[in-house]
């Protein structure tokens, strides 16, 4: 088998540990130079392959790929950008094969969450009619952790440690302060359309009773009369009352709360917030006093706090994509096996695309409380091993160190452009 | 000299290092058994005191009083709670005497901000007219670092290392996302009237030109044309822009933007929020696509990322407390002395707490850059040491292992009532 180029990108909202696979990518590909050549990455995801930006990541030092794996963000740029259908979005993917053929490309690496394994596997159905065909393996990612066939997705048990240790440091600052000043705690997590950053929030709690005491999951509907009578007894019961709720929470009508509460002066609807939502709710119903906080990107990108799990793997994701590819693999997806909860371990097994894409993977019934406030003990075993471990970066003048990498462009080769 | 009891008590806003602070005082307390005896706590602040209703920490394990040094809020309950002047509420201080004399009192920490200080100070003065005086020392504590003659206050150093480095993970998101989805990003932090947690905002930038690249300090008037311009500027060059915005930024009205902007469907006014204020103006006026941030308690209870100078200031402020009042001093607060700043070095000295009480230190003009978006090298200087180190709290089962003591009561021994 001749020796092909590779190409890699990341794409959709960036994590904590994408880099980590984007590192166990290239440190495996480096180790297997009898089949693969470079490691080209696209500047900016799947935009860098259609506009013919890649990033030749042979010229990065072996250092800088592997501080790779203590670096949040994406490296070398997302997108939110997802391939249209073949049949009406032909010109996209005859621009792809261009691009690959130009450069020699023999395997393509996507890494991200639900669209991305749909656009890998596209190119793939696309490969597999050429006479050359690409080896196209999807690289899980996606902090929401609604992939299916994967136990968990990587980027997931680092945001679940962040906001579980930032609830359960919050929750210290409440009850000292819930004598004379704030009774009321929310905090608003991502996952708009599944709750398991919503769920994981409920590791905050060492002991039953502990805060969070009122999740709100996007999977259960809104139901502002039964909510009150909860954070009144709550209150009532610990004399505050600690609430996580998704981003994600529709109201009886199934509209986001977040979308029909606010407005600014001008009339215009806020963008995003259902925390002060749900404040003034409480604010306005109950008289008590509240603090709202909304991490938002903060804990996606806490790489100071992520899960050494996660990142373990995060990291074999990436190596387990380019051993697949190179054993002739395509139209696959590494995806994570639970073996067992405790003592936690967990293997990789190969994931057909094709049952990857597109599909959305919801907390399950079974692991929310019947009154849909909290989690199940199924839920908690599921949890609670993937949070477990420290893996600090190394820190300079007080801040952690992260890289940047040069990310010198590779000489194009084609004559035509292509605008995205 | 008879052995005395002493009383100690936790005031206003919580920090990551308060209870480091208490760990001082404890600690010190212990070794010095010959003249002092019991330590007391208030709970809930002077709260506890006036209802008599004190903590035995003598009861607590050596172990328990260690841990407090990496356990975030307040142990023992804090309180938001000003004494009136003595001449108009003469009852209070009586009250006050009358507990500390049923207890054999002779030693008063207390342990908090301006206000608290102020409270201190007020009790110093009382007790000089007794003929049993009591030593009364402040321990300085405020994330808002707006105390005088202290260099700085400690709880701030750990806020500052929190804020650079979510504000530094956060950019390394939006450098990954801003070609196709979020360019700006804008993080609201806490310090109502001092900027000084929005200027250490600017310590997550290694060089210049990386976020962020503009801060909105409550020391300079809010001016839309010029901000709307920066940013635009901004977006030109870096083709992103990260803001961080103090929750106390006013108006050239000098009314707070958080006040004016948001009110939700039943027409109240939003409570806090000034981030999604000028996410919406920039939206509107711009049409860039924006993520906010506001971390509210999460900054000041993120003891997981404290700052290791911080908590070792927080530590010998509560020690040289108990030093000063077993060497007869009253009225007095322990002040951090900067003696260099690079390499960093501080020692303790003795701040009369009459030239502390109610005084407030804004973030100097010298310390602003010209157009009053950033900071001056100046600023970074006085900065840079405080967010040194790491001090890590032990984890277990993933999570931050924080110690909640037993917080046993002194049985009383009054038997009158007093209301708060």
């Amino acid at each position: 088998m001749a020796v092909k180029n590779a190409f890699y990108a990341q794409s959709g909202g960036v994590s904590a540990v994408i880099n980590a696979s984007a590192c166990g990518v290239l440190q495996t590909a480096r180790q297997h130079s009898a089949k693969i050549g470079k490691v080209y990455a696209g500047r900016d995801g799947i935009i860098g392959a259609l506009t013919e930006d890649l990033i030749d990541t042979s010229l990065e030092s072996e250092a800088a790929i592997a501080a790779l794996k203590h670096t949040p963000g994406g490296a070398f740029g997302s997108c939110r950008y997802k391939l249209g259908s073949i049949h009406q979005h032909r010109a996209q993917y005859e621009r792809l094969i261009e691009v690959f053929r130009a450069h020699d490309i023999g395997f393509f690496f996507y890494n991200g969450g639900g669209d991305s394994q749909d656009t890998a596997y596209k190119i793939s159905q696309m490969g597999s009619g050429l006479g050359d065909p690409i080896m196209c393996v999807g690289i899980p990612k996606t902090i929401d952790n609604d992939l299916p066939i994967t136990d968990c997705s990587p980027g997931f048990g680092s945001v679940a440690k962040y906001v579980a240790t930032s609830l359960r440091e919050a929750a210290f600052d409440v009850a000292a302060m819930s004598r004379t000043s704030t009774r009321v705690f929310i905090m608003e997590v991502m996952g708009r359309h599944a709750g398991w950053i919503t769920a994981a929030c409920a590791l905050a709690a060492a002991q039953e009773g502990d805060p969070p005491h009122i999740l709100l999951l996007p999977e259960v509907a809104f139901n502002e009369e039964r909510f009150l009578t909860k954070v009144e007894e709550t209150l009532r019961q610990y004399g505050e009352c600690v609430i996580a709720v998704s981003e994600g929470v529709k109201g009886p009508d199934g509209e986001f709360l977040s979308v029909s509460g606010l407005a600014d002066a001008f009339g215009h609807a806020q963008l995003g917030g259902v925390a002060p939502v749900i404040t003034n709710l409480i604010s306005a119903r109950l008289g008590s006093k509240c603090h709202w906080a909304v991490p938002d990107y903060l804990q996606r990108s806490a790489r100071h706090i992520a899960s050494e799990t996660d990142l373990q793997q995060a990291y074999a994701v990436g190596r387990a994509a380019v051993e697949f590819a190179i054993a002739g693999r395509s139209a696959v997806m590494p995806a994570i096996r639970r073996l067992s909860d405790a003592p936690y371990r967990w293997d990789i097994i190969e994931a057909p695309l094709c049952e990857v894409a597109n599909e959305e993977k919801p907390v399950p019934p079974d692991f929310i409380t019947a009154d849909g406030f909290g989690i199940t003990a199924a839920a908690r075993r599921y949890l609670a091993p993937l949070i477990v471990g420290e893996a600090y970066p190394p820190f300079k003048n007080g801040l952690p160190d992260y890289v940047r990498l040069r990310n010198a462009p590779v000489p194009k080769k084609l004559t035509t452009e292509f605008s995205v």
